[in-house]
């Protein structure tokens, strides 16, 4: 009954025969049906675990993915060498000497300099976000641990991130810029647990490079109460991160595709990263793009025919530092980006789709109506915008000239995890990722077996 | 209107008059519209924190609880020691070491010895329960390491907690018998968070102590899918804990009370637990108690005339390791225990309280069934049980004989954030403890004005 309700959808353009969209329909059955995407996580989580770039278990990711790829069904694996820098965590550790003794959750941001295994003590001056940090006078820091308090809000699409995530990247560089011995923030997340989260930041050059480190929401709630009762607050700060400045390391982009078969040198690319934080099992970021992709081409590949086009899954590395896998994938692929015909990352957990977001030509609007209409009874509705550049990753393709479309999911929850050690396999919902799964399939079948332009 | 509504009520016995009940009706709109239980945890959790026996915070803890009660209005503040065994949690490291590395969150059990600096490396071996632990054969576990995966279940009225507490306070000593070198615990938990649970064990006479850990709930969800693939799992661990063994040091019960102006000498109490675990800030466990107990005699104190009989808070010392403030009370108050006309404690979080159970003679049940009448309102019922014997450190009172009243909140989310670095302020639910506060404080009065034998 559904999919006969699908063949008279009157609305349909010719993008797909009926043949096709009966297979399209068969592939969202069996995906539905399949637990395949969690199998792929839980691989991953448990045989590999965290995998920062330049360690042990990254390197093992690679070979991990190279083989997963392989037993999945994939035509052709390989991978592309991506040089990035390398940065070791280390312990932090954080307390509030007086008035009231108090051990904190902190963790350092990526990239933060070590204390050189000094303890600082230093008075605390709380600003309520990276504004009023901006707007302290020159020196005014001098000696002084600078705190910013401001706290994250919860939205359906993650907005609220972008209005937190400025004190992490920058804050560090202004606060030294003033005089600051080092820099902690409340923690980029919406949660209330008493984990902090990580996630990259940056110096500037010509400014002394202090330690930046993250809060525990609790923890920076607690401080605050301190902060209010007017008296000085002492915090203690060590924190033996980057023993190895300016180390660099050679990681891997792992690729992999089914052929077409009538196409075969145009590509329609579904992109994740490999990589993750060190903190948790990287199961929500990015695990759940890995399981997704993998599944998605996974799925095609059981047809008794591939598509016209091929379907590439790009995992790419170092995205966490600074999208060194995604840049190097740019710059290697210069030449033939033109046979990138379309491309959507997963990198935001794994809620519920309820939008897509194209990137594409005028002309070819038409054709994502078609994909629309075939993905409105999963709840997924069209974005009256047409400027999708590709998430994360993929955003260099984009930039690169790579039409592309961003599916977006319910994010309410995502940063409750986002680059945390709460970040393992319990969190996946194993409903929500069968049907956004489903999305990526039929999106990915829909693209290589159509020769629709998106570029036009 | 409320108060009027209340007056009118056919179904009330005669434990309190008219006025005495307009008086009740003010003290709740008081309660209802007071943040002072709040204020009060949210001072001993910044001003103090985590307070464990035998630790400078806890020493603070007792000073802080006495200024407090003086500032509250409380007429008579005193202590009375109490001698406890101490123990120190230290650092515990666990992981993975083969065939999957992984490091594991991991916390000490109460009472837990350490690893004497050794490092225990051994193959893990997995039973689903502490039955299954109890059923293994005699020597089956010789220089191995044994995990209880028991999950804890989620129930309205907590007893998911009883049944999974067992392999706590047992599993270590009936593991070591079989020859376990190690023991670690899925945590009693109902949270799926990065952070592990603690609690108190026990060792038996004449059976090697070994350590007893808890892995918090994802971690034991890896460990058991490391098994699952059928390879032996090799365990690390090392756990610095209890450098003292078998000290012991004087604690104290903080004891505060307003005097009856016609029955001083018979007590109306109120009890909480001052003392916490050491890894969050006992704001849950038990800042909450401590706050609505306290809170409900500062609303009373404010009143122009005292009720009739005394009103007494007993902050218990030592509740964590071993209820040996509770026990201390009853027997340092074993001749005055008759006096002790009936008691509360509170020392469940702060779920709305859906339920009151007495544990009262059989005529001061219509007087309950009064109290009943005044409570109805706030969406709180009368159990048809009789049998309260007083919760938590109230139960040594019980015991020696004191009737009780259980107040039963919802306990849904409690066991997420118990013993855990979780239990911070951020999880006080403000309107829920001012409802909660409200009771506490209606209950205390009614019983302190009203000179209903509980015993009769
Ligand atoms: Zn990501
Ligand atoms: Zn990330
Ligand atoms: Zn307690
Ligand atoms: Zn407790």
């Amino acid at each position: 009954a559904a999919s006969s309700a699908l063949l008279c959808q009157g609305a349909l353009a010719a993008t797909l025969n009926t043949q096709q969209l009966k297979t399209l329909e068969n592939l969202k059955k069996d995906a539905l049906n399949s637990d395949t995407s969690y199998q792929i996580i839980e691989s991953l989580t448990t045989e590999v675990g965290a995998r920062m770039v330049g360690t042990e278990a990254e390197k093992k990711s690679v070979t991990w993915a190279v083989n997963k790829m392989k037993a999945l069904g994939f035509d052709k694996v390989w991978t592309e060498p991506v040089a990035t820098p390398k940065w070791h965590r280390g312990e932090a550790r954080v307390s509030i000497e007086s008035p009231y003794p108090h051990t904190l959750v902190a963790l350092a941001l990526g990239g933060s300099v070590g204390t050189d295994g000094k303890t600082l003590k230093a008075p605390v001056v709380q600003f309520e976000n990276l504004q009023a940090l901006k707007d302290a006078k020159a020196d005014s820091l001098k000696g002084k641990i600078a705190f910013v308090s401001y706290r994250m809000e919860r939205h359906i699409d993650g907005h609220g991130y972008g209005m937190a995530v400025g004190a992490r990247g920058a804050g560090a560089a202004i606060a030294a810029e003033k005089g600051a011995i080092a820099y902690v923030m409340r923690s980029v997340g919406t949660d209330t647990n008493r984990v902090a989260h990580t996630g990259g930041m940056r110096y500037q050059d010509g400014v002394k490079k202090i330690p930046g480190l993250a809060l525990s929401n609790p923890d920076a709630d607690l401080l605050l109460n301190q902060l209010k009762r007017n008296k000085p607050v002492i915090m203690s700060l060590s924190l033996t991160a980057n023993p190895e400045p300016d180390a660099e390391v050679t990681s891997y982009n792992v690729i992999g595709q089914i052929n077409g078969s009538e196409l075969p040198n145009e590509y329609v690319t579904l992109g994740a990263h490999l990589d993750s934080w060190d903190v948790g099992t990287g199961a929500i970021d990015d695990g759940i793009g890995v399981g997704m992709t993998l599944a998605a081409v996974h799925h095609i590949a059981q047809l008794p025919q591939r598509p016209k086009r091929s379907v590439r899954v790009i995992l790419f590395a170092a995205e966490e530092i600074g999208l060194f896998g995604a840049r190097a994938y740019a710059k290697a692929h210069k030449d033939d980006m033109k046979d990138h015909v379309i491309g959507a990352e997963w990198d935001f957990g794994n809620g519920d789709i309820y939008q897509l977001t194209p990137g594409v030509g005028p002309s070819a609007l038409n054709n994502i109506r078609d994909l629309a209409t075939l993905l409105a009874p999963m709840g997924v509705s069209l974005s009256s915008e047409n400027n999708a550049k590709g998430q994360s990753d993929m955003s260099a393709l984009g930039r690169a000239g790579m039409p592309a479309i961003n599916f977006d999911p319910d994010g309410s929850d995502y940063f409750d995890y986002h680059h945390t050690p709460n970040d393992t396999l319990d969190k996946v919902n194993r409903d929500a990722l069968k049907k956004n799964t489903a999305i990526y399939t039929m999106f990915s079948y829909f693209a290589a077996q159509s020769d629709v332009d998106f570029r036009k």
